[in-house]
């Protein structure tokens, strides 16, 4: 019998996650470098946690693989238990990587009897949801082990792949978007997360969006010119976490006696001017705008853009964990980096939370964090849509995030 | 000659700000409960000093009252140079209130001389700027003073007038609002501050907009619900808050042997039912809209349904310091609280500072703050407008603040 | 009749805390600057509190003066009741300075009644202890007061007596003390605090103690020799305090354009060569020493040397309220500056505290501090003793401290 | 050629260490759990560090096994070189075990050259205290892992060995120890820490030293009495620690669904009343003497005592990683928990430092902690001295100690 696209999906997507974690040793597998961040071990724990405890559980006669484990590796959900503290997620050197992995095998052998029968359809939405959830851990597992690898003087690889030339930055062009009623959200068509709808309209002023993402280059030239000194150009919250931080460029940049590189995945490199600009916070992207007399976009704005464009910009699947640039290519606006947006994160008018005990998945952050749009050289491809939302605090910079500029006409 | 309409708010605002802090003694007037708040004394000069530096500093001979007032009294303009460090503002017992108030007579001296000249009204903009600046902080002075005393065991009252009974509260009705393009922002009539501005159209859905405040009584059945020890009603965010605050009622509720009381500028008070809910966070009102079945609105909600309603708000005017009900009116939007909406405090479409060094006035706080609206019990009557666009933190309570549920269609 | 040597000590006592006062503001008597400071304000009513708590409250029928003052004005005493929290003794603006006056008139009415009465007599241990309790309270408003206004860039001066100017320095000598055993500790002869007692024999190594204390100029040359960015001089915590306070200078030490300068209760001063060394943490003390190639005393030693020693020193009674050096005059081991020594403060063996409520006024403060010997420029004559145990955090310096080097043999 | 006593104790040491970490997997071995612990392969290479850098980075031609591991792996010595931060030696994850495990065989290898040659006597010094640190690192690393692995709710054991049952306590008496002159400090026959030194006379007033240690039922009843509510029995800065922890037991005592328990290396065990405590503060062990109407020794006082015991403690080499009671043996001074003493950790008269690069070893912690004495179950046999001085800060627990109660005549 021939595998449905859900079976495929599930399978594709577990065997990814091991995948990533293939070269790391069972140390690397542990460490936590900060609150924000998990070991990639807990990632794997965590991500099985989901589709057992929100699939699994309700099985007539299914036991759970560890009586502690729904305490060990629920992340937040309220409405299910108690939580191990998140800051500790780095002491549970037990259990070890080796019963995580059985654990895995464990749900995935319970999965396969599920997806193969009656219930599979029933339960489709549940275990598209936690396929996607599997996803985001696997950009996140990627963002925490290089800020964890980072704090290492020895500024470990994660990858031995060499990353390409960074080919010469295609001029930036304009492009202008007319004033008028846009249709945003999520128009239906198979998976969307909750924050993603309803599809409503929006009402828009005349804009540009830039042609392409900063590049390091130009940001040189902010600094180049005293951006980090002058507080006219940033927010009030800006200006104090800049005194408060004493940060003075991006999060990964270091200055070494072989002059000025970034922390990469792929290990040290030499900082390239014609690379697009990664890992800043939004302090420092409106900082850098307002330098530019520009401004950063609102998400409707990249969204009713974005809607008319080509995809195929630079994920996962393309193995470069690291934005690049392409000769001879226009480059969408989706892909190579997140794109903050001065956009606070809240509901869509008339927006419902999933049912049940997935209505904690996205609807609880809805304050104080900002939008960001079109997906990182670390989104699995099939991970991303035009209408999705990713969103962050303004003071964090670990993920791959940049910035396109937008003007108002 | 008779005085012009400038001249006549000039001396109005000035007078008032004095006849504000008549009843309290230099001690009072010195004392600064937190970060946030300031010493009443520094808010007379802080005013002053603002006058004296966009209006008089600018005129030819003019020599500053005393070489230091221009780095003590500067609240956070750095396009106009260091400021004395805020959480210690408190600190200051000289220049002495004496010394204060003469600052205030040289200042409106020189603006007499100002505003009755040729100048005066190339100057308008700014004076009236001025005028607005010393409103905003005649309420800031109110707030800081009651936060200040209610740290003090023997519960100063700030005005010895007694407050109104209670009427009962009206029922709550709905009030609806279509479908459609609405025009927001400030229409250029008279005075708004930048941040209201440009007036734009917005695409609202349908929504229902509750026809009173919420009251301390519907407040109490929230929490006797168990509201404060259940997560799921919460924000993420919101949830941390409660934690780490231990924080189980609005900001100035007591406990005492004669029941529940809450502090007031008139002192303690019997916690009255009837009485419109006052000073809570974002977080609780959010976490009571949700107890509720309802949301709180949108910024744009609360002006398209405002635009079409009488005014007549209970505002400082009325001397009443505190929010009271009145038998037998409906209650207007406006007036009494502000109301907290979930809208993010960022720019309009199109959005420009002010010029120069008022440029700080407004645009470098959109981050991080949540609007409200509809002006205060605390609030000169003549400060509000429909359009004004009041910003706080989510975990900020010390303002009048206070809850009007809405509702999707 | 003729007065009680008692009550003259408590009448000039009493009286000179108000003349320490009589300069300040009402505003200058409500700031506190930092948790182990307190108002003026809150000295004065303190140390009224001590008198109405321990000797008037037990007198048959006497009326507290209001009844909340037991809960504001109690420091510490757990014995005695809860206490209104430390750091935000500053925001007590009411009681109001005049109403404390009426509280002192009121305790002084009833101390005159117990004073002349027969229990005068029996109760005389305590308002012995009463009288030393506000001694060391007028030397802790000088000191509080000092540390306050040097928050003001005003720059306020507490006296306006001109200090005189700094004699050349005598060389510095070494007194040598014998190897041996030594009486430690108060004879037992008139007043003493618990903490000085029992007299005891220890054994002291020989030893040599300065002739004089370090003086401004002996520290410049541990700056400029990099005494502030050599780790190796300092002890652990001490280096951790360098990095983590940033400080490079004694506390109270300033650069100005008309070069350095220290703030003193006369106002800011030009920094003497000439004079002691004052205001600096035990950290930097003890890394003074080790560049100097000496240590500090331990108390024993410092007492054993002081024992043969002429009294005479720089105390509060001169009215220099900064330390000062004289012309053709050997200075005696004591006043001028509290010398940090490398004692820690603990129990003397057989230690037993004061009696009653007392019982807490010295011993629970066994732990983490150093004892500092030899009395301050701000100290009142009679309230020091060659036996006296200052103590105090290695992180402080708003005391007056200072140095006196001491070599084992 | 037969092996020389310091060859012996070097490969006893080396081997010992690296058996102690046999039962960890490598993420066991990677985790720290706090600023004050180290991770135990962090253990394994800094003991090697020291040799490496104290030894052999002196003997001609030898090459560092790795250019950055004099980073990594210097714990404090600032006369040696920058250090990698202390709280993120957990971050670790590389280099490997593995590699730490090569990195202490290339040391072993080249000490072992310089063992057996002719230097190996002028060096001997500098090997035998490299040989004691390397045991106070043993100590550390069980404390560090029992820790550790605390924070995991799984409770992992460290070892699978099962502790004796606990002997019934015998009956406390009182050594009595007359007043007089006590030699107190190493006397110089075979090795000691600088700061066991000079030898030196003290003079000691007559004291009484319990015969056994405070056991767990003993700290029951003063639990049971309220002693963690009564503030009059703490240090005030015991009591501050108290109201900010929140902490109402030792460490590690377990409230379980099976009564209280204590974690111990063996895993959780029953809380047995004839165990002698261990694992409390300074503050608790000060509020229980005062409790218990006693008072904490003097480390003189100690040392004194312990002069005329027979040794014969519980160490290390038996193996019981847990302070266990023997039946019909009277305990000696020493063994089974490390005692906490009223003596501030400072120097000896005429104390002078290890000569060089190990003058740091002690000499700069001598500030703001209190002496230990006795040894614990943990520390290995050889490594105990009568004279030994080991030293805390009064808020940490971690460390194996308990209390011996002493009385003034």
């Amino acid at each position: 019998m021939s595998e449905t696209p859900l079976q495929k999906a599930y399978q594709h997507t577990r065997a990814l996650s091991e995948e990533l974690v293939s070269g790391l040793s069972e140390a690397d597998a542990q460490i936590q470098s900060m609150e924000d961040a998990s070991p990639a071990k807990w990632h794997l724990a965590h991500t099985s946690w989901f589709f057992e405890t929100l699939v699994l559980a309700r099985q007539p006669g299914y036991r759970p693989f560890h009586p502690q484990f729904n305490y060990l590796f629920n992340s937040y959900y309220q409405g299910i238990g108690a939580q191990y503290a998140r800051p500790q997620r780095g002491l549970l050197s037990r259990p070890s990587l080796e019963e995580i992995l059985q654990y895995r095998r464990h749900v995935d052998c319970h999965m396969a009897g599920v997806l193969s029968g009656d219930q599979g359809v029933q339960l489709a939405p549940i275990i598209e949801l936690g396929i996607h959830h599997e996803q985001q851990h696997q950009e996140l597992l990627l963002m925490d082990i290089k800020h964890a690898f980072f704090h290492n003087p020895l500024y470990p690889a994660y990858s031995i792949r060499a990353l390409p030339e960074p080919a010469p930055q295609s001029e930036l062009r304009w492009l202008d978007v007319d004033e008028g009623l846009y249709s945003i959200g999520h128009d239906g068509n198979g998976f969307a997360f909750d924050n993603e709808q309803p599809r409503h309209q929006q009402y828009l002023q005349t804009f540009k969006l830039a042609s392409r993402l900063v590049t390091n280059g130009e940001y040189r030239q902010f600094i180049r010119d005293g951006g980090y000194d002058n507080p006219l150009l940033w927010l009030s919250d800006g200006w104090a976490w800049r005194q408060r931080s004493g940060r003075t460029t991006p999060l990964y940049w270091l200055q070494t006696e072989q002059g000025w590189q970034e922390f990469t995945l792929h290990g040290c490199q030499p900082l390239e001017d014609n690379r697009p600009l990664v890992h800043l916070t939004y302090y420092e992207a409106q900082a850098f705008a307002q330098w530019a007399g520009c401004r950063l976009p609102f998400e409707a704005e990249w969204e009713a853009a974005a809607t008319d464009t080509a995809a195929g910009g630079q994920f996962l699947d393309l193995n470069h964990l690291h934005p690049i640039t392409r000769v001879g290519r226009d480059s969408p606006l989706s892909g190579s980096v997140w794109q903050w947006t001065q956009s606070a994160y809240g509901p869509y008018p008339g927006f419902k939370p999933f049912e049940g005990e997935a209505a904690e998945y996205n609807g609880k952050f809805m304050c104080n964090q900002l939008v960001l749009r079109g997906g990182a050289c670390v989104t699995p491809a099939s991970h991303f849509r035009i209408s999705y939302r990713n969103f962050f605090y303004p003071h964090q910079a670990w993920q791959f995030c940049g910035i396109r500029l937008a003007k108002s006409a």
